[in-house]
C-alpha cells in the first residue's frame, strides 16, 4: 500500500463551498482535488494499492482529515469536480475521532497532522533532500504541503522525515506525487 | 523551448460549453485543460520556455488548434476552470489558417494535427517506446492524445515519429507530460 498525505492550509472543512469555486470559496480545494486524483488515476483505471489523505485547516472546523481509498472508491472522475464532491459529502458528515465512511471509499475523521505522522513513516519532500531516483528506498508513505509551506509546528512535527527531492524544478504537489509514483511504479516493476 | 500537443478527439471547437461541466459539455475538455497547466506550471510561477498546443476535433467545427506560449500567457490558474476559459474565449473568436491571439499568450487557427506534425519533430508515447530515462536523445517536442487512442489517420502521420516510454504504468496524458518534464528538467540541470 502506498500512502499520500496533502496539508490544505485554507481548505474549508464544513462543505460550505461551491463546486465552481474550488480555489478561492473552497479555500484552494482546487489543489487538494488535484493531488487526489494524482494519487488515484491511471488511465482507464485506478490505483488500487494507493490511499489519499487531506487535511483540511481551513474555517470552521479545523482540523478535519478526508481519507480516499484507492481500493474502495467508486464514483470519481478524473476531473477536478468529481473528487470536490466527493470532499463535500464527507465534510456534512457528522464525525468523530474515528474514520467514518461518507461515500465508498471515502472516510471522514476530526483530526490532522499530529495523528497522521503517528500512522505513517513518512516522508517528505525538500529540495536538498535525496534524489529519490538514488535514493536506496524510497518510502511508500509521502506527507506533502499545499500551495503554502508547513507551517512551523508542522515542521517539527516532521523534522525525523526523511527527506527526498523529485528533481531540479519546484513542482506542485500533485505534479510531485505523479513523479513519486512513477519512481514506485518503476522499482515496482524491476525498471531503472 | 518545449513543445507539447495533445488531440482531443471530442472537444467541442466552439465555446459553446459551460465551465461547470468541461467533461461531458466540452467533450473531455477537462483534460486538455489539465494537459495545458501540467505542461505549463511550476510552483508558484510558469514554464516560461514551454508552449502547449491542443487540437479540438470535436463539433461543430473541427479541427481548431489553440496554442498556449508560456512565455507569453497571462491570467492563467492551476484550476481546470482558468484555462477552460482561456480556451472558451480562443474558440469565440472568428480566425482562419494563421494563428490569431485572443488573449495575451493563447492563440487559435483552424487546422489540427497533419499542420502540427510538418512543424515540429514530435516523439510520441507508445509502452514499447525507448525509455526515456535511457534514451540517448529526447525530443523537445511531444504530441499525446487524450483519453482516446490515435485514430488510423493519425496513426499514419506520425509512423515515422520515435517512440518512447515513460514508465511501466499505463498514465493519463497530463501526467506523461509531467514525467516528461521531470526527465527534461533533470537533463537540463545535469542530474542523472
Amino acid at each position: 500500500m502506498t500512502s499520500f498525505a496533502i496539508v490544505g492550509h485554507t481548505a474549508r472543512t464544513d462543505g460550505a463551498f461551491s463546486l465552481n469555486d474550488l480555489p478561492s470559496g473552497g479555500g484552494r480545494m482546487d489543489v487538494l482535488c488535484r493531488c487526489v486524483n494524482a494519487s488515484l488515476f491511471l488511465s482507464h483505471t485506478l490505483r488500487r494499492d494507493v490511499e489519499c489523505a487531506i487535511v483540511l485547516l481551513g474555517p470552521p472546523v479545523p482540523p478535519r482529515t478526508v481519507q480516499f481509498s484507492g481500493q474502495k472508491v467508486r464514483s470519481l472522475n478524473p476531473d477536478e469536480r468529481s473528487p470536490a464532491a466527493l470532499i463535500k459529502k464527507a465534510l456534512l458528515l457528522p464525525c468523530g475521532s474515528e474514520f467514518r465512511e461518507s461515500s465508498e471509499g471515502v472516510s471522514v475523521r476530526k483530526g490532522g497532522v499530529e495523528r497522521l505522522v503517528r500512522e505513517h513513516r513518512f516522508g517528505v519532500l525538500d529540495e536538498r533532500g535525496t534524489d529519490i531516483r538514488t535514493a536506496d528506498v524510497v518510502p511508500d508513505a509521502f506527507l506533502l504541503s499545499d500551495h503554502l509551506n508547513f507551517s512551523a509546528d508542522e515542521e517539527t512535527l516532521l523534522s525525523a522525515c526523511p527527506k527526498f527531492s523529485v528533481g531540479p524544478a519546484v513542482l506542485h504537489a500533485d505534479s510531485a506525487i505523479t513523479v513519486l509514483l512513477n519512481e514506485l511504479d518503476r522499482r515496482g516493476a524491476g525498471w531503472k
